[in-house]
């Protein structure tokens, strides 16, 4: 099989955009039998050094300091877009108008608003595109969704959904672009990490009808390098009560300031006939329950990531072998892949981040109102 | 030594009164240091033909169909009361105005109006009085507040907790009393399983000053034994947020339809420099999170329950030797026999009842108005 | 039912004996459908003081410093032997010349030698036995053991066990009894906890064939109270690799020394279609497998210790509701009024005993030569 | 820095060729500051289809259907070797002839004199060599190491290891070449999967001085694909004590029929002050105790693998956000880069797998003469 070859421009060199190399370079290893292969054609950052260096480290054919020459570039059909949310709408819009697939990390723009104006245009020019939930890319939260919908737990009745960690708990940490709502948007923990948990609640028990949210900054001022303080600007945490359209309830908790949490993006998943469980510490583990007649040996189950959970896929070498952030990347490259070489779409899109970007919006506004909100999911085309 | 012999009256010889005879029993040889130990005395329940079977089984001298009796009996010095929520107002009332020390389940009375009016005529009569939230007697919970407050994780942030069980998840289940209103109370899961976890917050993460629950009753009406069925009275499940008087936040949360869960009463405890995490379905271990100076060895200690945990006993054979919900009772009669017998009150009391049953009140407010609800925390003398 | 009453006379009141107690006072509660329940006649131990404590702690009616009128006592119906194996071999022997039921801990007698002797003894006078295994009580041990005999993991083909504490891991922890082969005779770490899991692995695998062990005292001098130093007479820790009869094999590991063990009594357990974990740190759990058509959704299943793994008691409140070491002695009773009441045994006895004792004795002489031993399994009757 | 571009040529295109590739293609983007980086040159395997296929899959510029072109190729300058052990010998001593590094999956050679021929004349040539014992490459096993070396858990007193799978489990799986001792080696699970957990054993406790080993194959026939069986020519389990130099003991075992077991290579390590535990199927995880003064607030600790576990590189994109086997392999293609550019060897080498291979015979001998047995490890150079 002759594989399509499908040129990558790559806008920014950060923490997250290594991730997404990593994928680029296991996937077509991983994934032999997709029928389109990443070409790394050209990186861009602010500075030429910086983009010189990411092209060199990450193996690109080209570098620039200039994002608008990576959406313009002829041979690249994908953008992706690594930088923080304020430049998110800005290129976005640019690459859809050059026509190009739009790759664009969480959380999508500064604000709901902003999600929304790229996925009308995306709609509008008939665009395709992907964005970074990378959580859903877990050949275990596929399974879990299996479990779902083939029925082995029955209805699900709840939804306890979290995600901390604890980048942000020791108060002498310094006060980062993520504390800058100008830059990475209104919400803090919610924007960064609720919007995973977010997106896990919606795959696994549908579209989220309302919220009533309670959230705050802890920690209200940070250091700046040169000693003096400055005011964060979003939430260090919050908590949220849910109702789904389907009739289940459940919360959803974010926090950035969770002292111990590292990776602590997890639910418990209650259904009418069983319950899954699922701690993103450790990823390569679902745990599933099932009522069942013989009850003196009812538990819970621990199921480890295995290759046959990862159809058409090698990237597992065997059952229980580990799994990594990195690897769900390299999964989200292929969900990448399929997207630009075939109909379907593996989805999340633009569109979808726009509807997640709603509900923590609803979030925002029910902590400043004390009230339920119910998201204005938006309607795309 | 010569230890207190005082008079046990039991009232009720069901399910939790069995928990209780095995703590009744154990605690004079668990407990050698303690000024007090108990003598069965006389136990009753609605026929006559249980009440001598529950004397015979459970050691009592005698037993009587008229709890007055137990009530009016000069050998009795204590009244402990196991029978539904409906009839512990009627009895606590009889057993102050007799002098009595009040031991009662929980939860107590049919509301906290009921609760209270025990407490301002116990407080009246200066009746000592001891409620079974059994949780908060395990080792590890006292081990928990002692890091809580010498500081080993800094202040309290968040505390997310939650009693689940599964005890009503199976659809097909029949009515049973605890969903009579009339008997068991308003509330339903929060009644019987999210007092305990309230009552834990409260120990570990202060008093609670708002609370905002969603709740409901999702199969709501089950089987009476005649094939007819009858509708529910209480909820299934309720979800809360929580903000507590010194500032902490967090979540509570209950269910008595959370397929697979068992004795899931547990909590993450988010501190400034630490954390705690407990689940009661490992009822011997607690997670201890410290941040430290050398950050490549950090990570949650898992601390069994060991002797040294319980000054003055010897209940537990060695560290890591299992600690049973039986065990907590006999820990619980040890704290009766040190009321009966010292000036101190090691809590909690019918005041501290009326104060939880307060917080349920307000969740249940705040579950049928959908607002933010101040739970009136009484003030008793 | 008029329940048979059954005079206990203990010997001892250590450590042990206390947990006996606990057993014996919890009992007539936990199993009220077993025909006998236990009578406190009398307790001793080596001077007044302590048996006059002991009987007024315990419960006793009366206590004595002279153990042989405990044995001869009209009014005793089992003897109770709690104290270290320097004396189980006279006691015993007494025991069962005065016709009594004969209860002992573990490890029976100084050698398997003595174990024999008492065991011959008591089947020649027909008396009955009970040897303190305390972990074969677990209700999980004995779902284990339905699991093996009812094929769900297939044949067994290894074990692979160990009991491993860490009381004498600090190099400065004193010389103890437990270090004096004249009183607790030739075996440490073998004698202590090693024969709990020889009892379990022949339990759940079999009868023992072979053994190979390596052995060594590995603190060859600890303290004594005077300041002055003393050898140790047994081992601190002990591996062997086990052929049991059936063709399983396997290993057993034993350590007084293991650096934060606490009560790590656990095995592994393979079957041609399934296996077993068990971890005695978790005394409540017992982990699952089996192989499954669906090999996406195989794994370890946990299952909590429940009510209805006990059957015709009522000592466990409810599932995942905590077991506890004392728990185990309270179904150790009830079998010792089994044994008391009925014609069948429980088990292990007396020849259970030396038979284990054999393959201490084995292990102990493959440590010295090097090389296989064939456990001299002795025949009783 | 310009880094160093060295010339791969693989010879073998299965399962754990692509493992490597996964790490050829990693680790130039996670280890920035290594001085070489991998150039994928050439593919071999034994046909034209399936070295076209592997270039084309791998990204290998050149293929052959001839390993000897793959040696003498002036591009190549290290060579991999991913074939079956029968072969590594004269792979090996023709690249060493050729002057080509050596990588070389394990077990290496059919036997440890086939690994000792290889490691004398790499000696001889002064030709450098690195050998696949993956798990040394886990960030934790280096930690753990640390850990051993500065002391914080005192002297080792015991290792209990073990490397379980359950890939020939079922009775029904068919004759593999793993089965085939002139193929795969007169090792069968040892040599597959026990050479790991001795590599662990000797890098956390130091070399190997006896054995003394149990082994046996369980089932003595396999079906071939036409549906006759064969013998199955090499053990399916051992079981071993262990002596090491410094006077530690302990045990090793290994099995591939473990029902059950996934990827179950882990170890408990005690030490005097301390302990260790581990199990692969939690990579990322790493349990450590230490002994300290307020004994109320031990446990077991569980640290996640975190960035700071791998000075110099950006594998890891944060703490807890897993490991897998596939990230060890880029480790050690980072180790095999480092090789290749500095004086020193970050190990083990062909030497030290010949040593490894003394110990797997010292076991089958053990197993066959029933005794204890030295390895002779050999001394090369």
């Amino acid at each position: 099989m002759a594989r399509k070859s499908l040129g990558i421009g790559l806008i920014g060199s950060g923490f997250i955009a290594r991730c997404h190399v990593f994928g680029y370079r296991q996937m077509p290893v991983a994934f032999p039998a997709v029928a389109g292969i990443p070409r790394l054609e050209i990186v861009s950052d602010i500075t030429m050094e910086l983009a010189e260096r990411a092209a060199d480290q990450f193996g690109f054919a080209r570098s620039t300091s200039d994002w608008k020459k990576v959406v313009s570039d002829p041979k690249v059909d994908i953008v992706d877009i690594c930088v923080p949310s304020q430049l998110h709408r800005e290129i976005a819009l640019a690459a859809i108008a050059a026509g190009k697939i739009v790759y664009c990390e969480k959380p999508v723009g500064l604000s709901s608003a902003e999600a929304k104006d790229m996925a009308l245009a995306a709609a509008k020019a008939r665009i395709k595109s992907l964005v970074g939930f990378t959580y859903l890319r877990n050949p275990l939260m596929q399974l879990a969704r299996e479990i779902v919908v083939d029925g082995t737990i029955g209805e699900v009745v709840s939804f306890a959904g979290l995600h901390n960690e604890d980048y942000m708990s020791d108060p002498a940490a310094p006060f980062s672009w993520r504390c800058d709502a100008g830059i990475a948007g209104k919400a803090g923990a919610l924007g960064d990490l609720g919007c995973h948990i977010i997106s896990i609640a919606r795959m696994l028990a549908g579209e989220i009808a309302e919220v009533n949210c309670d959230l705050r900054t802890v920690y209200a001022h940070r250091k700046l390098a040169d000693g003096t303080s400055r005011q964060v600007e979003n939430e260090d945490e919050a908590n949220a009560l849910i109702r789904f359209q389907n009739g289940a309830r459940g919360t959803i908790a974010s926090s950035r300031i969770a002292t111990g949490a590292k990776m602590r993006v997890g639910f418990d998943l209650i259904g009418t006939k069983g319950a899954l469980r699922f701690d993103g510490e450790r990823l390569g583990e679902l745990q599933l329950y099932t009522r069942e007649s013989n009850s003196g040996r009812v538990g819970f189950k621990t199921i480890y990531a295995a290759p046959g959970h990862l159809p058409g896929g090698v990237l597992l070498p065997g059952p229980a072998h580990g799994i990594s952030f990195n690897d769900l990347k390299t999964i989200e490259i292929r969900d990448l892949m399929e997207l630009a070489t075939s109909d379907g779409s593996p989805g999340p899109d633009l569109a979808d981040a726009a509807r997640i970007g709603a509900i923590v919006d609803a979030m925002l506004e029910s902590g400043a109102t004390r009230k339920w909100v119910a998201p204005r999911i938006p309607t795309i085309e």
